[in-house]
């Protein structure tokens, strides 16, 4: 059937482009769902066919549709998938045969792109800019129910096409429908109603600290053993590490492309729990030994950090990616994990809040010291990395050398004294024997320098990549909380103008604060994340540098004794 | 009386310039001995006055000159003054007069000449280019005796005034003159008679190894408390180093312009015997606190290297300037060392040498391993000095900024936790004090690291400096001994074509070979210096690093505790 959307904002279409303009209440065509990155293509009432951003509209019921169309909507230009074949994954309908054409990406893709450090069989990064949107689509099309608001109806699914665009860049745009995604769940909208018990996280609120509450028992999980792995007889290789979780011990084999699509993955979910960064993609040197090490230990911080998180170690997605070993599960759980319907701010549905209504004079003076505490912590972390990074390459080169020079000249010295002791032999130990020792030391000396890195300030400036990466999604994460703040305004006006229930307006306070709630408690979770984390980062720098100028003293000793 | 001079040498005048070209056997009359820097002015036979090297001719006697002039020798250009009076030192005479005069250089060269450091009442570094060539020139007129040699006649005197040239630095021409005084003490000219037994320096000769031999106590001197003082009510400042030798413990006040008179003497009394270098002369901040500790700590060096010499620690000269603390005294003694006659290779003859003679193939052996080892060494020193001063330097600013830059980068990421802490307070130590106290103590180990350098690599550059000047002055003593050998080889030629006697070439063996055990027993000694010296240097400097990285480690265990 034809599909039909509404204009819910304004929106100009940037002139000679495909982009078409529309305007608040106006109603298309939808001709094209899969353009991808957030945008749809419709034909507006003169006939003029665009493209325009899916979240500024919104998909119009059956009903509403026929009756501004006044005909049976079957010619359709695109057939978007129904609720049904969505939820069920039917894999002989049209979106499924899509959705697995593009689990077949396989190894053309990974050619194509030469960002990513592996390849391999599984996993759907490429899919992500389709096959959300065709989701949410096929999603709306079925749980869409037209309650009786006040605002313009709006669907929260259809946010889930930019929750799924790339993670973690923050433009205008996107900020812009994340607030249409928490709009929807604030104004009640949503299917709340099919999550089970296990799926709801709790958080409490006691002394004025709000937390996530969790009874799960901890576990930890092990990133080993890189190895190079190959398939189609050896025409391929690729780096599998080895992940092996301590609540079953049994091991799980990924690459850094299944680790990319789950960061995706809980990117689109959890909008108000910053994910920790992967480690950069790197195009050359991808099989090095120590570059493979060195990711290894990367992607254990990551892992150590999800596994830490009370929400983010219990979720469905990160479960199966750490314990799926069969690939046919993986890949229905990978395509169930790509249409969850709670992402974003819907996720909220899952997230049960104290029983305490918020202040909300109090909730601003929260976020306003958590916008200023991220944005001071952001910049004292980037000028702690690019400070590594200087003395990583100093200690690597100058250091090194600069003992080895004294090694050097020490060594020239002794060869010198050695000319005059050959003149002239005498009894005691020779003067150049120990210069020359000594000289051997410094030498040593310099390899420590030059060695020193990998202990101290690359494992640091690991954990200050983690923090870089959690520290920029706060400002996405606050904007969100103050999206639904000013809806929560807007509504309170309309209440005002009683164009709202005082009880619709208990619900809506009642979400915002669970929004609230949710940062809340993601800021104490971060705060204990540095009394631990950052801390013991922190304790072992300095307790590598304890070690290595240590080990300097006792080389310096020993080439003291050399004179005695 | 008129003085008459021979060219020993051709010269050939700079044309344009004042100099005068003279030949071989040429009879000059002298017009002027007081131009200075080694030159005297004479009138050639075709009447023409110019310059010319003092020591490129000999003075001849008044029974020569007569024959030569067939006059009296009484309305001369200049007067010379007498053997006599230049002994008994006798004010009265025209020399001395100038020799005053010279001793009242006072203020207007300190004013002049702006490289030296102080500026004060006595010394004379300036009269050294007149001073000794007058000396030199009246010795010449009383000791002069014709002896019937085969070579043409050459007076040791004359070569003074070349040791008189500003010290160490090696010319040809000034390489030349040395040949001359030692060739006429190979050939057994000058006034040995007049050596007194406590002047005798023995050498000994044991199991292939010659050293000096002395009888004397060992002693130190303390250079110590440098004060600012000044003259003419205030007028004039100058900074005076406090001496205090160990065996009277009276202190002396001597100034760094008396330290260089003492080093220009030096160097002209000993040609086979490097002299320690003082340290380099300084333009801008001589008042500088720093700098002056600085200066205390290099002549302290420079002194304690004299002292440890067997030969150097017992010469007048030294003991007149450790001693002397009458203004009158002290100009008597300078006026005494500056017409000492045993200076250059005249020296040798206060030499006692052992009895036994030695292998010219032996000689040559020692001598060659001997040069090949001052000039590996002086590259290893000279590296190593360079070495020092980029570690000094990279210590003091980019080690201290990095560790600075680490504790401010600590310091801000304190004061961002620290805006977290204050919105949601806990019970436990916030980490913001922990990595704030931390931020603190990584910039005082910046501070370190910045004050490091005075304590290791600035006293072993001082050291190395030392070296450096002594190794400077190998070549110059090995091309000595060089010249000696060829002369030796001369005689040997005269001796075979019966041009000298066998009894006369077996004193000049005798005395090529003390050249050759002074060389040797200098070797022996800077061999000992060296392993005592350099090898405490060499513990110092590492003894210094020790304890520093001990107190980067103390500090940084401090830093730890602050995360318990």
């Amino acid at each position: 059937m034809t599909s039909y959307v509404r204009a819910m904002y304004d929106f100009s279409g940037e002139p000679g482009s495909s982009e078409i303009s529309i305007n608040v209440g106006e109603v298309l065509a939808v001709t094209r769902t899969d353009v991808g990155e957030g945008w749809w293509e419709g034909k507006n009432s003169q006939g003029k066919v665009g493209l325009f951003p899916a979240a500024y509209v919104e998909v119009m019921s059956a009903a509403e549709a026929q009756k501004h169309n006044h005909q049976p909507a079957v010619s359709s230009p695109v057939a978007v998938a129904t609720a049904a074949t969505a939820v069920t994954g039917d894999s002989t309908t049209r979106y499924d045969q899509t959705a697995d054409e593009y689990d077949d990406w396989e190894d053309d893709w990974d050619d194509d792109n030469d960002t990513y450090s592996e390849i391999g069989p599984s996993g759907a990064a490429k899919t992500n800019n389709h096959a959300p949107t065709a989701t949410a689509l096929s999603h709306s099309a079925s749980n869409y129910d037209n309650k009786n608001l006040p605002a313009a109806p709006m669907d929260d699914t259809i946010s889930l096409a930019s929750t799924a665009a790339p993670s973690n860049t923050t433009t205008l745009k996107k900020s812009g429908m994340f607030g249409k995604s928490s709009d929807s769940y604030i104004l009640g909208l949503g299917n709340k109603e099919k999550l089970s018990d296990h799926e709801i996280v709790h958080i409490a609120y006691v002394d004025n600290f709000c937390y996530w509450q969790t009874n799960h028992q901890r576990y930890s999980v092990i990133v080993a053993s890189p190895k190079k792995e190959t398939k189609f007889k050896g025409m391929k290789t690729f780096i599998a590490y080895q992940l092996t979780p301590s609540f079953n011990n049994i091991s799980v084999s990924r690459r850094y492309k299944h680790f990319d699509w789950l960061h995706e993955r809980l990117v689109e979910k959890f909008c108000l729990i910053p994910i920790p960064p992967l480690p950069d993609k790197q195009i050359s040197g991808r099989y090095e030994e120590q570059f493979v090490e060195h990711r290894r230990v990367q992607l254990q911080e990551f892992v150590d950090w999800v596994c830490r998180h009370p929400v983010l170690s219990q979720c469905e997605v990160w479960h199966h990616f750490l314990t799926c070993n069969d690939d046919k599960m993986w890949k229905s759980g990978k395509r169930k994990a790509e249409r969850d319907t709670y992402v974003g701010v819907t996720y909220c549905w899952a997230i049960s809040p104290p029983e305490k209504t918020l202040l909300p004079s109090y909730v601003d003076a929260q976020m306003e010291s958590c916008s200023l505490f991220a944005h001071t912590m952001d910049i004292a972390v980037r000028n702690l990395l690019a400070l590594s990074n200087d003395t990583t390459k100093r200690y690597q080169t100058q250091c090194k050398k600069e003992f080895q020079r004294i090694g050097d000249g020490l060594s020239d010295l002794a060869k010198a004294l050695n000319i005059d002791e050959r003149r002239a032999p005498s009894k005691s130990t020779a003067l150049s024997e120990s210069v020359g020792r000594v000289g051997g030391i410094f030498i040593g000396i310099g390899q420590l320098f030059g060695d020193q890195p990998k202990l101290d300030w690359i494992p640091f400036s690991d954990r200050l990549h983690i923090y870089r990466g959690v520290l920029n999604s706060f400002p996405d994460i606050l904007s969100t909380h103050k999206g639904a703040m000013q809806k929560r305004k807007e509504c309170e006006r309309l209440t005002a103008e009683q164009k709202m229930s005082n009880a619709q307006m208990t619900d809506v306070n009642r979400r915002t604060d669970v929004i609230s709630y949710a940062v809340m408690a993601e800021m104490s979770h971060f705060k204990e994340e540095r009394d631990t984390h950052l801390k013991q980062a922190l304790k072992s720098f300095i307790e590598e540098q304890i070690k290595f100028y240590s080990n300097v003293v006792n080389r310096l000793q020993e080439a003291y004794r050399q004179f005695d």
